[in-house]
């Protein structure tokens, strides 16, 4: 259905804008995602909002005007409103021009079909959710199936890890679980566990990959907990001559990714 | 010297807490970095802060407490406070024990010494504060000299920044200048410019690197502009495998630099 809304104080816009807090997504099982680009990402990848927000105050692209038509086919509401409101909603005094309420999705872990992919990313105990969106994009760059979320990391439907993933938290398999229960199902089949680690000096160049490769990151802070390190198949370093001993987290990851990619490539 | 503040309406106070804004760090030329872990590095690369802000409700590390002597001895000030009046300081929740105010340094185009190092990292247009940070912590990691922002990009002494550097800040030598200054400067010695691009079908493992390389990353959003990519010695693509052809701009910097720092480990 297609409607407008001109108040801020309209129930609709208090509710949408609510899920701009966990507390409220998890209530209601849905989450934000903004602009144009990410929007047309996920709707290549087969997923509609339930609710449409566009800005009157602008001339539609040909790409939104598209996906309101199968959003209006599918059931959806699309709904105009001001620049203003879209403000409120995205809580950027710059709003994009169009802002999706998706549902929230997610793979359980034991429906994974591991051999779908080469790789694939785990990520453990990570806070910051640009690192988790990002490690959403670089999972979509190096063609991994999907990123595993072991333990408590930061909600990957939140504003910023969805606008730090640029879409691809539509196109990547998202796993939330324990570790107690990756650890099993990932030893049921065929599967190389890799940890980026500062305890060991095996160089990540020297390490032989086989997919599916299971590359694991560990929290910002804390790195990987000694535990997991010694499950691993394999503990490789990145070389690091600087002052400090340590790389950003979504940055270690890419970087390993991409040495797995390679080797891969090579065949 | 050593003193004490116990109220939030202290001038001293309003005038740090004023460095979280560009405006403020500009007229003084001063900014913050946060955290014992930053401020150590900061230390051991030369830099102490003239006034140092220390929590009196908690004991002192003794890297807090060597640290406090060297600005002391340097006619620095120490400031004992309160951690709610740190929390005021940082904008944090959860305040880091010490906050330390430093004098913005730069290095003049004209007195970089390029071939001090192998690597350096060029950024043109960068407007995300944690990407900046995050760039300057892969140019400390893979032994780079440190970063050229050319043209507009978002100021390298924001507490985002800064706080994303790891204190990289400290360990990298930070050159600010326009293109049409940069160009000139760059082929007036040896020098490789090479481009992550879109617009080029090179493969990033193909590229043949030699030193002193510069490594140029565009604008999150727009990437180079096509008269910078065609001044470039090199341009070269990461493989990208997904549906989005993209990857976040300091994950791009740092999956390039270390293939070049794995050629130079070749020999």
């Amino acid at each position: 259905m297609r409607r407008e809304i001109t108040g801020f104080s309209n129930p609709l816009i208090k509710r949408v804008r609510s899920l701009r807090e966990k507390k409220h997504r998890k209530r209601e099982g849905l989450f934000l995602a903004e602009g144009l680009r990410i929007l047309t990402e996920a709707r290549e990848a087969g997923f509609l909002p339930e609710m449409l927000f566009r800005c009157t105050d602008r001339d539609a692209h040909s790409l939104e005007i598209a996906l309101e038509g199968e959003v209006l086919a599918a059931g959806g509401d699309v709904i105009e409103t001001s620049a203003d409101i879209l403000s409120k909603l995205s809580g950027k005094d710059n709003p994009q021009t169009v802002i999706g309420v998706y549902r929230e999705m997610a793979t359980p872990l034991e429906s994974l079909d591991r051999n779908s992919a080469q790789i694939w990313l785990v990520a453990q105990a990570m806070r910051d959710p640009g690192n988790l969106g990002t490690m959403l994009r670089t999972g979509d760059a190096v063609g991994a199936g999907g990123l595993i979320l072991l333990d408590d990391c930061t909600d990957p439907f939140s504003v910023e890890a969805v606008r730090a993933s640029m879409g691809a938290i539509f196109t990547q398999k998202l796993v939330q679980c324990r570790w107690d229960e990756f650890l099993p199902w990932l030893r049921e089949g065929a599967g190389q566990l890799v940890g980026t680690s500062l305890q060991t000096d095996n160089d990540y160049q020297e390490g032989r990959y086989t997919a599916p490769c299971f590359i694991l990151t560990g929290n910002e802070a804390q790195g990987l907990p000694e535990a997991y390190e010694a499950e691993c198949d394999l503990l490789v370093k990145m070389p690091m001559l600087g002052k400090a001993d340590s790389l950003n987290a979504a940055v270690a990851t890419a970087v390993m990714a991409y040495e797995v990619l390679n080797q891969f490539r090579r065949g």
